[in-house]
């Protein structure tokens, strides 16, 4: 048997040659044959076009050198057959039509019949036959669905979110349930075409009091890591989460996912080192010459020790302005550093 | 001697006779007596005509019964007389009209004689004069000041801030040292007016990572806290801060303030028992019904567990739709459940 790709392998906190490194959004704007493909779709259309999504993410790494792929789609695309209504507009990020602000709102969404979002799958099975790395399939976890839900689009605070949840809980917790099932289907069909590991993306938990992810959002997680397809490595990734480590790794995954706001080293201590770790450069650090990302990356590797089940990346998405040269030279030393 | 009244009591982690609470924003819009004063007069206006924000900082107290009042003014007004150009818009929030991109921005900012924010110092002796609970003068934190001139306002993630640092230390330091002078001589002028307590907000330093808040801000932090006239409590207030804790100790402060991102208890474990704590009901929560914000405080109050130097406050300001009565409500509930 041939040993696993390091990505797997680190997932699994097997020994690995080198640090495995991917980039959150490594398939983006800041990347010129990305920004060429975006001038003949929109990205919606882009998402539902198989051939074209394949493209985008086997081109960034080979762009780049990384260790694995992660499938070009959104994660409020399992939003749409729920009857939301997504819209992506230019600059203003995006818009569901349809928010939600009570009980009888969470009722009208429908289940989701993962077939709907087969130009995913498709996507994934064509990344697959073209790539030498392992693909990551995705989706957004229940509570920052939620999120977007209610807020109507982003928010800087996701106030409007937290008194949903505290006003009407019982209307919260059905929200999540139903989301629970929709991600849990979509997520499925995503390892039946042919993903290799998984990411969830609860990207904006942290705006919650500890207390009230225990409460409100671990039960559903529990639920929803019970319902993935087992034997797949699961990435559970938020940001803003310094507050909330313990009761995330008590939610599940083989991988915690951190952002830089915490050090990985005491992260790590807190989550256990049973479990693997992915992260956690400061996206902005890479607009930092390369001398000083490489200085960065070395400080993070140190701060994982050569433990097995490190796994590297930014701690959120590459920014836009974001040199290319410097994702790639990040990349590099992270391979040179961490080479055993 | 009479003895001191319990906000300031409990700032010096002296014995009190119930825990004492104030609200971050409570002379605010959610208040009627606050939005009729502004069909009159703009933010602005407001902030510098010191009649008008001595009696909305005083009508908030008389109120609420909260055990101590917060000067109304704005932590933005100390960037006007360096020239960044503050404008508040109806609805869009701050913007600065000159941003600092580079280290000639920096150069261009003027140093602050703190004469010309007279009006705030006028309006804190007027207030002071009108209550009788203790008075709190604020200013923003080097960090959140720096923020928001490199951004040019508010901002989802403050990217462009952490870009600047990472790109240019140096014009960082510089910028930073700048801000530590404004609001060094500002704080202290509030002081000699009568301020009996000082919140310095770094409301966005939660950005950073540790690593980078212990070489870029917490030098700033000391030189900060070592400029300000001894013998009145200072509360060191920061949002999203669980990964920063025991730096922000260490940089100092005799009240460590925290959001409701963090248990009370663990962040007050963390900074260590030797120094105050202030917090930290999620501001959301006061959109639930009564009976649930009595039991969230009760919470909170258990995790402070009776330990003197525990502050009861919001993890950041009111937010602008929260009834009056549940803000009201709050302030019994933890001068009942708190009672000695």
């Amino acid at each position: 048997m041939p040993p696993a790709p390091p990505f797997l392998a680190a997932c699994r906190r097997q020994p690995v040659p080198y640090t495995p490194v991917w980039i959150m959004r490594q398939a983006g704007r800041y990347m010129a044959e990305y920004r060429a493909v975006r001038t003949k779709l929109g990205f919606l259309e882009l998402c539902r076009t198989p051939d074209a999504a394949a493209e985008v993410t086997v081109a960034a790494v080979e762009k780049l050198g990384v260790d694995a792929a992660i499938i070009f789609a959104d994660i409020l695309l399992v939003l749409d057959p729920m009857g939301a209504g997504v819209e992506f507009s230019a600059g203003d990020g995006p818009r569901i039509r349809h928010p939600v602000r009570g009980a009888a709102d969470v009722d009208r969404l429908a289940e989701v019949d993962p077939a709907a979002l087969g130009y995913v799958y498709e996507a994934v099975r064509k990344a697959r036959a073209a790539l030498r790395v392992p693909l990551i399939g995705f989706a957004g976890a229940p509570f920052t669905l939620a999120s977007y839900l209610v807020e109507g689009g982003g928010s800087h605070g996701w106030n409007r979110t937290r008194g949903f949840m505290h006003a009407d809980p019982g209307a919260w917790d059905a929200l999540m349930a139903k989301l629970v099932r929709a991600v849990g289907g979509y997520v499925n069909a995503q390892i039946a075409a042919g993903a290799e590991a998984v990411q969830l993306f609860d990207s904006w938990v942290g705006a919650l009091a500890p207390g009230d992810y225990r409460a409100r959002v671990l039960p559903h997680m529990r639920a929803l890591f019970a319902a993935i397809a087992p034997g797949v490595p699961v990435i559970h990734f938020g940001t803003g989460t310094a507050g909330l480590l313990e009761a995330m790794r008590a939610a599940g995954g083989d991988v915690i996912g951190v952002d830089w706001r915490v050090d990985l080293d005491a992260a790590w201590a807190r989550v256990g080192h049973d479990v693997a770790i992915q992260g956690n450069l400061d996206p902005a650090a890479l607009l930092a010459p390369v001398a000083t990302i490489r200085r960065r990356a070395a400080a993070i590797l140190g701060q994982a020790a050569g433990r097995p089940g490190h796994v590297f990346n930014l701690g959120h998405g590459v920014l836009p302005d974001t040199p290319v040269d410097h994702v790639r030279a990040l990349v590099d030393a992270v391979h040179e550093l961490s080479a055993r």
